[in-house]
């Protein structure tokens, strides 16, 4: 057995803990609720107790996040609207607690490593990783590497059009009203139908108004970003129509109006299903683990 | 007198040319009508033979254009609404005229590259660069490097939130109606009050609503890109009190969720005024021509 790597996913819902070296190297591997933050923090810390021997840890969190490594409140949650997490000091507690070099980013940065080290990311050199689920996410990879700015994309947050007479519910973001995230994440379909996205059926009118909404965010991506592929993932996207649907409203708004076939005839190879599902952003949390070990990128990964 | 480069930028309305090294070493610059392409070709080609010693050229094109160095329309304009300039070869035809080393960009990541080296962008990690005119343009720049993913970015053809009680307006796009530009550009502007933005007051409504589809737009940059800095250039900018009514209202719609004073008290250093004015592009040309030269970064800049 090579080195182990250990590998963190503190989602919204649920938290993944792993260790091992890739995706068919893993020596444990567990899944938990994400509870509040210290009963969390101590079963994450309990894990790596029980299974020893990580060289580094990766954690990938849901956010927003404070990445800059120069900050005295790097590795904190920051200004969550999940109860309980605002201002929670996450990547400190481990690295303390078990006293090894802690790689720290959002959940679905993590995703977007884990897709383009072994799943549907593989050699693309400007990747998006979105999630739909709870609430929406997204990272951005550029040659391999997170996308960093003045802090980290916060795609969930942007503002598509929306159309009152047709969808007059007022969105379910806590902030923002009807953000993209309050009006498409999973939580937005459930206050909005009443009803739990795993209980629609597939020819609900509720599909059309989600892949309206989610291609009028994609596109947002796609003309700031120009992502050369974009991988969907996340709960909300297990139904079964509900990608081709939005491939072909995102076809529709783009209108040809850029020369690529990727958003035309090729979109089916454009916007993908993660390869990895529920495991991209545990395994993404191992491959930062491990080559900010191996290759120390940019000097500072490890605290 | 060191070595000379040549900067074009060929704008949807005005191109510029100049002979130099800097901001403060131009040689020639000569600034006329984007007319049709051969004799907009023809008479940047008569500058640089005029004033000849340019060791390269950079240009800065309006989009959108192909800037994949593999590709067979390399340094063409591609799909642009602009009558006659679709699929115009301009790189390749300066390049076999002049006979020297050309580097192609778009136009406002040209501009990003000038104010990132000399003007509001200096010392920024994650820059964008916008221009509100008779369309609206962006380009983003990561360690000074214009970004490239599956083209570039071509942010005025997303899609903000468009009241129709508030602006039944229909939008300018030719291609996509309401979308950003096509509700919040120049032309919009023109067109939706019958009065070119010049000839509006300062306290008439167009100026609240322009500022309302301003801060929605730059608000997906913000989530997506999340920029360190953002430079609004453009001629709706000139406008006096636009900029200050833009910053309030996109720190209202942030609504204090990133934690950064510069999306909040900060703001007015965030939101910034280019320190180039119009020259930015062409400047920001020559310097990507002096650097491809004396760099040649990635090693295949220059063709």
């Amino acid at each position: 057995m090579t080195e182990l790597y250990g590998g963190v996913e503190t989602g919204g819902t649920w938290c993944v803990c792993a260790l091992g070296y890739g995706p068919d190297q893993i020596v444990a591997e567990q899944q938990f609720p994400t509870s509040a933050p210290a009963p969390t923090l101590a079963r994450i810390a309990q894990f790596f107790e029980q299974y020893p021997g990580a060289a580094a840890i990766g954690i990938g969190s849901f956010g927003p996040v404070d990445l800059d490594l120069a900050s005295p409140t790097w590795g904190h949650v920051t200004t969550t609207p999940k109860p309980g997490w605002q201002h929670v000091a996450v990547a400190g507690v481990i690295r303390d607690r078990l006293r090894v070099p802690v790689v720290f980013e959002t959940d679905v940065s993590a995703a977007a490593v884990g897709e383009h080290r072994w799943g549907a990311g593989q050699g693309v050199t400007a990747l998006c990783y979105l999630t739909v689920g709870t609430g929406i996410g997204g990272g951005l990879l550029f040659e391999g590497r997170p996308w960093h700015g003045l802090v980290h994309p916060e795609v969930g947050h942007l503002r598509v059009p929306h159309d009152r007479l047709r969808d007059p519910f007022e969105g379910s973001c806590s902030v923002h009203g009807d953000c993209w995230e309050g009006l498409a994440s999973g939580h937005a379909i459930a206050e909005r139908w009443r009803l739990a996205p795993e209980g629609l059926p597939s020819d609900h009118p509720a599909w059309e108004l989600e892949a309206e909404y989610l291609a009028l965010g994609i596109l947002s991506i796609v003309m700031i970003a120009s992502p050369q592929r974009v991988i969907l993932g996340g709960g909300v996207m297990e139904q079964a129509p509900l990608l081709a649907m939005i491939r072909s409203r995102l076809r529709g708004l783009v209108a040809g109006y850029l020369e690529t076939p990727l958003l035309g005839e090729g979109i089916d190879s454009y916007l993908v299903s993660p390869a990895l599902g529920d495991r991209a952003g545990v395994l993404g949390a191992i491959a930062l683990a491990r080559e900010a070990v191996v290759f120390s990128p940019r000097g500072g990964a490890i605290t």
